[in-house]
C-alpha cells in the first residue's frame, strides 16, 4: 500500500509546511508517501492534471466536512484493510471538482468543523502518521 | 463577553506556538481572550490551579474527543449567545480532571479523532478567530 495526497493550494503558512513535511518524513519510514500540490487556478487544467494522478485501481479518498467522520482507531484501521494504493484529496477553497468527487470511493471528513486548506494536511498528516502508531501498537499516539 | 483559555501541558512545538499566539492577538481586536498554561504535574495542586481561574458566573466548556461536535457556524452562534465570560479547558494527556469536567456546562468536541493537545489549541484559537470572521460577515471563513 502506498499513500498519494494530492493538495489543491499552497501551504502559504511556513510554520504549517515545515511541520506537513517533518511528518510526511516519519510516515515514509513506514509506509510510502507522496505529496503533490497543484496551483487553484484554470479549472479544467488543474482537472486534467488531477486526474492524470489516479490510477484505475487506486482507492480515492476526499477529504471535505460533509463527509463520513472516522475516529483515530477507525482511520487507522481503514488505511490498513487497503491492499491498493490509496489517494486522498484535499480540496481548494473551491471544494472538490464534481469529475473527482465522482471517482471517490469515500467522502471523509477530519471535523465538522471547517478548517483552513493548508491546516487541514497538517491535520490529515498528522493523523496517517498517527494511524501508523496504533498499527504498530507503539506510544505516540497514547 | 471574555474568553479564557485553561490549557494544561506546554506548546512544545515552536511553529504551533507562533501561530496560536497569532490568533489570539487577532481574536483580541474583538473579543478579550487570555491563554493560561498549566504544568501537567501534581495533581491535586493542578485541580487547585485551574479552579482559582474558575468564577461561579462563568460558562465552562471542556474539549474532548467524546463531547459534542458543532460546525465552525454553530460554534460560532454557541459563543456569541453567551452572555457571561466563556472558560475552555483543553486537558492534558491524561484528559480532564473529573472536578472540573462536572462544572463544564458543554463538552464540545473539535473533531471524532484524537489530536495532540497543542494541535488542538492551535485549532480552537483558529475557530476562535473564525467565529468571530463569521459573526462579522468578514471574508476569512469563506
Amino acid at each position: 500500500m502506498r499513500i498519494k495526497i494530492l493538495a489543491i493550494g499552497k501551504v502559504k503558512e511556513k510554520a504549517y509546511h515545515k511541520r506537513i513535511i517533518e511528518f510526511v518524513k516519519w510516515i515514509n519510514r513506514d509506509v510510502s508517501i507522496e505529496l503533490v500540490f497543484f496551483k487553484d487556478n484554470n479549472h479544467s487544467r488543474l482537472e486534467k492534471k488531477v486526474e492524470s494522478h489516479l490510477k484505475n485501481r487506486d482507492h480515492i479518498m476526499c477529504l471535505t466536512e460533509e463527509g463520513r467522520e472516522l475516529s483515530s482507531i477507525q482511520f487507522s484501521e481503514y488505511l490498513f484493510n487497503k491492499t491498493n494504493d490509496i489517494v486522498i484529496l484535499i480540496g481548494g477553497p473551491n471544494g472538490h471538482m464534481n469529475s473527482i468527487k465522482e471517482k471517490a470511493a469515500q467522502i471523509i471528513s477530519l471535523s465538522k468543523m471547517t478548517f483552513p486548506h493548508e491546516m487541514a494536511l497538517l491535520i490529515l498528516t498528522e493523523q496517517i502518521y498517527r494511524a501508523i502508531s496504533i498499527k504498530k501498537g507503539n506510544k505516540y499516539h497514547r
